[in-house]
């Protein structure tokens, strides 16, 4: 192993990524699922994994798949690394694109060794770059078309924000919208799903530890709640005779929030952050309000509650100021625990490794999260700096990313029945 | 006088005026200032002036005049009448058109009459259509600019919601930007001013009562409050660490209302109409918030503490949040109490037609409340359906909007010097 060129390979990436997709406005970087930037980034990344060997194939979500077989040839069980290269709007350099070129580092350092003379694993290694997991189109759309978690058909008529449909999307992008449920891959083709992600809290930087060993992916709910008023004159209209739905809504978020803190036992999180007000002008007395807004927790009966207590919420608030309130669940997604296995593996390369770790809960739902539900999955989480994430000031350090791609690749040796890659 | 063909001409003119700016989505009309649909309001209402034999001219905001010269001549004083064609967006077919239909209407009578052979009153009749009333910059921008309330340099460059400046709408609608500051008229000119307005309450359906003598206008001050918290991810960020803007301005918005409501002595009204959430995504905690309030009052001294209370409460809720806050004054009227003598005459004239009136505050602050600062200024309110306003629902019944011409043309008649026109 020559963690040196493997250093300067992986600083070379982050480099190249980072030129990809860049904000045009409010910093940071920009690359919406199945949009020109996450495309310009895929193939970027394709080209990489065939300059060092790998066999590169788009599957029919448009998911990067690149392989280095194992003792099974083709057709042979895998062990899968990897995670996502789009970003929400303005986001920052590393959510994403730390799981995605450790993975590559790892293929790139096992392509090596063979093209070198080293002997096939048992197992095939794989790198994933999943499509869309930040939720242009709903959430994780990759990841949770490779499991059969997305249904071909109403997911094809999601819209993004701005009314563009995934068919859409997928064929802007030079995909054929028709293969998307071909994206499933058959019953033991992963015998193990590993991921490095960033922490996105910093629990990890507080402790001074470098690793975090996820427990289990907490599970989320996406609600939307409509509020409806009546417009009017906000000069004429007497307080008493208002049926204001920013009142309404504003009354909502403040308790809403302090619902999640009461029932929550320290774990849960609430957050309100799509906030849509009509007319949205100075003197006209709010007609509309539209809060989009999700609920976390790793047990799937807290979520529950919390889902009904929000409901509860929504429906006095609108009562209280004369208004309606139209509550939907819009997307649901179970907590899942990670794997005993693939979790070993990983405590054992960092111990190979001399890293110290320790378990950690993960509060946003990676493709790890989607992959877990179905084949044994596990992941690493690196520190992030000042807790910051999905905004341009997102850093992670490149040491212990490089000390995480280490880790990543001692343990998909070892699943692959190999020894400390 | 002939009242059955008056009706008529005005029931025409409203045809006319609900022509010209339907909303191309959302129902009712969209009129902005100095916006092409205004120019075409204003095109059609100087056609109509001619048409009935009155001079008709623009002034350097862009405000149409049209006169009907009393004895004094072309630079003998006026008695005014007018309000405005302006609408907010989505907003209704009688905010403004019943001022100036009202008014078009009384100098047509007294045009046709003069035709017949009647001889000029000792004042001039003149109706003024003002421009931008509801505030595409700033608010009343065509009453401000006539009564020298508007410091021209600076109102120039003042921007609309889309980053458009006044000199700029000013230069489309084939103004000459440069001659804003001419629009002020020389004191003198106008003896007394007139509008008859919507009431965009609900107070005069409830009593059963045709006309509104107005007897004050509520000041206002609008209010532009931010707060600044940090994005960070929606499912990593515990809830304890967050700094979340829109939890801020939630709690802001929901004491905001109360305190209008304890400290307003049942007349103050208090409105947030505008919010903007950044950056808006659903796993992002909010960033950053603007609101855009406004407080109301006929009292200047409760005006100023409400505004002190706003801002205090600002502070608390940015603080419990770990936010911070901004607020900003973005500009204020000072309440105007109507002149006694035009007042008189709207009165005199309402009993004169077997009309019953009540005494109203105008929450609104309409062009009279402009020209009342400097001239003898009155007002008259007709029903509102149901108290809408700003809204397509807003209705007037044509009955009551027709006798209030009349009570119009009976008081300009009266304050010109004439008998009841």
């Amino acid at each position: 192993m020559n963690a040196g060129a493997g250093a300067e390979a992986l600083g070379a990436d982050f480099e190249a990524v980072g030129a990809i997709g860049r904000a045009a406005a409010g910093g940071g970087w920009s690359r919406p699922g199945y949009g020109a930037e996450e495309c310009r980034a895929i193939d970027w990344l394709g080209g990489r994994a065939r300059a060092a060997g790998l066999e590169v194939r788009l599957d029919g979500a448009g998911n990067l798949i690149a392989r280095l077989d194992g003792q099974g040839g083709p057709a042979g069980p895998a062990v899968t690394m990897g995670s996502h290269l789009d970003t929400v709007a303005n986001g920052g350099a590393f959510d994403g694109v730390v799981g995605v070129l450790c993975a590559l580092d790892v293929l790139r350092r096992q392509a090596g060794a063979r093209a070198a003379g080293a002997p096939a694993l048992p197992l095939a290694l794989e790198l994933v770059c999943f499509r869309d997991e930040e939720g242009r189109f709903g959430a994780l759309t990759g990841s949770r078309a490779m499991t059969g978690a997305l249904a071909p058909d109403a997911a094809l008529h999601r819209r993004d924000a701005d009314g563009v449909t995934l068919a859409e999307a997928m064929a802007g992008a030079g995909l054929d919208p028709g293969r998307l449920g071909a994206a499933r891959r058959p019953a033991g083709a992963i015998a193990a799903f590993l991921e490095v992600h960033i922490e996105q809290g910093r629990i990890l930087e507080d402790a001074g530890i470098p690793l975090g060993l996820v427990t289990a992916i907490a599970g989320q709910r996406r609600i939307s709640v409509r509020f409806e008023g009546a417009a009017d004159h906000a000069g004429a209209a007497p307080m008493a005779a208002r049926r204001d739905a920013f009142a309404a809504a504003a009354r909502f978020a403040d308790r809403f929030r302090e619902m999640v803190i009461a029932r929550g036992g320290g774990r849960a999180r609430g957050t309100i952050g799509i906030v849509e007000v009509a007319p949205n002008l100075g003197n006209v007395i709010p007609a509309e309000v539209r809060l989009g807004l999700e609920l976390r927790d790793e047990d799937e009966d807290r979520l529950a509650d919390l889902a009904r207590a929000t409901a509860a919420l929504a429906a006095e608030a609108a009562a209280a100021l004369g208004a309606a309130a139209t509550v939907r669940p819009r997307h649901a997604t179970p907590p899942v625990a990670m794997a005993a296995a693939p979790r070993a593996a990983l405590a054992a390369a960092a111990r190979a490794e001399g890293l110290a770790t320790m378990p950690l809960l993960s509060g946003a739902p990676p493709d790890a999260g989607i992959l877990g539900a179905v084949v044994p999955a596990a992941m690493l989480f690196v520190p992030s700096r000042g807790g910051r994430s999905h905004c341009p000031e997102e850093w992670s350090d490149r040491p212990g990313i490089e000390g995480a791609a280490r880790v990543l690749g001692r343990a998909a040796a070892a699943l692959a029945g190999g020894g400390d890659g």
